[in-house]
């Protein structure tokens, strides 16, 4: 059957078939990001109480007590929010919104997967800015930003704590961005799903350029429920209305029980002292991945930001895979040209599974050897 | 700021829009259709024991295991069905997949809203083929199907039981398009979203033309829940990873929790004969609304299926608004030339919203007149 050749980037994503495969062949999932703990405890009896009483229809704009509830987390008005079916429909309705053909958007490189369809579906090109890797691990230098400027650059797309760079840009890095946004007159889509994952102060790139700055934020990546589709937008109020009718064409609105549980969860979270502890507990795995592959000599980045972490190994995610460890292959975040060796761990899984996973890399080490 | 031209099509629906006029002002809300009274008791029981064990995220092409409920409803196997975030969400991939610029789609009208911004999302071209109407009610005249074909029609979208006009297709006019699909090799997506909801037989349009039709079904429609998300697409098995490829951009996957409450809802619904309690629950319902509205001298269509009604008045939505009732003015379901005094009433509402939508109606005919 004949398909639109937009279609072309209808490829399973690496993340899905990571999951699918690390499943088939019954390996550690350090591939795709999500935790392997259920979401908190009052997150879910908020979500029991929601059910058999908000069940219909939200707005696409999401349910109001969300939108208040995300206006008071960021400081801003409700109309200044508008709810979306997780992340990825945010990023999808900003590029279909702010660009098209002719349209160009700067995307930091290594990238996450999504950027780049929907950049393609939007009909815009997608101008890659490589970050610097060496010894020392993954550096922006701002000014490769302004050389990839041109007369066609529309939109700079920012993710911030990185992923799977483990960045976080310091407050001097988004202002030079801010700078560059305002001089170009560029948009800014801040991509900051890990903003309650960071391990080192996390300045929010919308307190540089409120005037021309989509925030994106995901109740799956903070409350540790991925599954549910909760995400949303936070940005100039004259556009919000245009997002929340683009995105009612996609999902028509996210689901709605999930919502209310959330608009109550990110007010407990907050309250209690939750994200302190997500940041420990995460911090703590961190620290035992990175730890375990240096013992292996094998050369991690301790990354900054984000439950993921890069590494050099000199073996490929299929040997990994082989090994019984699921991880991502470098290549899935560059265009072309990939830095040799370069796999993403997720460190968001049980202790237990990281020291297996652990355990398998140095039975693998010791058959095949180091570097 | 500047958004692209193709945000033409994001203004807010007119159904969220009803719903927003309806709280504002108290109204009875006989707009947007969705249901007064909560999902059923096993639906809500069993997301009560998703949550906490399927949070995460799911396959975009859906849950396994509402892959293969669904397989065992459409008598098909998993690999034929991609779960979508609503069945909104499956138009929007169905159109994006299969038409593009310089296609033709043909749409029924009157039509339901989302046809016609997702065909021109796709950049195709929405031929209408128009319903007589005389005071017989709705009908479809096939040749009109015939006529509207042309060299670049790709696509028949197709929508039985049929929002708003309430009619269920019979066999004979679904063979008539199936042969005329396969004539002129067009593709069919039928929406079905109202299946369980046809007070005379309903035969589905894949049983004349399996090899090219995609069928869209909601859970939302069919188990009362219509925030829950969960829709699905069951079509030609070559097509499906392309479908899931292609709608993993828009919300990467459907709610867990709420695809696995669905997954046992299905098994339970069908076992316990909750269908026929539903069908017969708005039958007497529809019942009431149209000897109701007939009673005022209001002329009325009975519907074969859906939970709306059509009725022509003298009074516009906007009249119906002041004196407290919502519905939907028929022009929404048309793009031009909407015959005179159209309105949508939803009868998927409780029963005494009902009454005391009739006694307004009443004492606005009193204020105002009949014809």
């Amino acid at each position: 059957m004949r398909v639109h050749p937009r279609t072309r980037v209808a490829q399973e994503s690496i993340f899905a078939r990571m999951s699918r495969l690390a499943q088939e062949k019954g390996a550690v999932n350090l591939g795709q990001g999500f935790p392997s703990e259920p979401p908190p405890a009052f997150l879910l009896e908020a979500a029991g109480r929601a059910l058999g009483r908000y069940d219909q229809y939200a707005p696409p704009a999401g349910h109001p007590r969300l939108r208040e509830a995300l206006a008071e987390e960021y400081g801003v008005e409700p109309e200044e929010v508008v709810v979306t079916s997780g992340a990825t429909e945010a990023i999808h309705a900003l590029l279909q919104t702010l660009v098209g053909p002719g349209d160009e958007v700067i995307v930091l490189e290594p990238f996450f997967d999504v950027y780049l369809p929907d950049a393609a579906l939007a009909g815009a090109e997608a101008r890659l800015v490589r970050l610097d890797l060496d010894e020392g691990g993954f550096r922006l230098d701002p000014k490769r930003l302004q050389e990839a400027v041109t007369p066609r650059t529309r939109l700079l797309l920012l993710n911030t704590p990185m992923n799977p760079a483990g960045l976080v840009f310091p407050e001097k890095t988004l202002e030079a961005i801010a700078r560059l946004a305002q001089k170009h007159d560029l948009l800014i889509v801040s991509d900051e799903v890990y903003e309650e994952l960071a391990f080192v102060p996390f300045p929010r790139m919308r307190a540089f350029a409120p005037e021309r700055t989509f925030t994106v934020g995901s109740a799956g990546k903070r409350l540790e429920a991925t599954g549910w589709r909760v995400g949303w937008i936070v940005g100039p109020k004259e556009v919000m209305p245009t997002l929340a009718g683009m995105r009612q064409w996609t999902s028509f609105c996210a689901p709605t029980p999930l919502q209310v549980a959330v608009a109550e969860g990110l007010k407990v979270a907050r309250r209690e002292g939750f994200y302190e502890a997500l940041r420990s507990k995460y911090r703590a795995r961190r620290d035992l991945l990175y730890g375990g592959l240096s013992a292996l000599e094998f050369k991690a980045f301790l990354p900054e930001g984000t439950y993921f972490l890069m590494a050099r190994l000199p073996h490929s995610a299929q040997d990994l895979l082989e090994a019984g460890v699921a991880a991502i292959p470098g290549e899935a975040f560059y265009r072309e040209d990939p830095p040799e060796g370069l796999l993403r761990f997720a460190f968001c899984k049980k202790e237990e599974e990281l020291h297996l996973a652990l355990e398998r890399l140095s039975r693998l080490r010791e058959e095949r050897g180091a570097w």
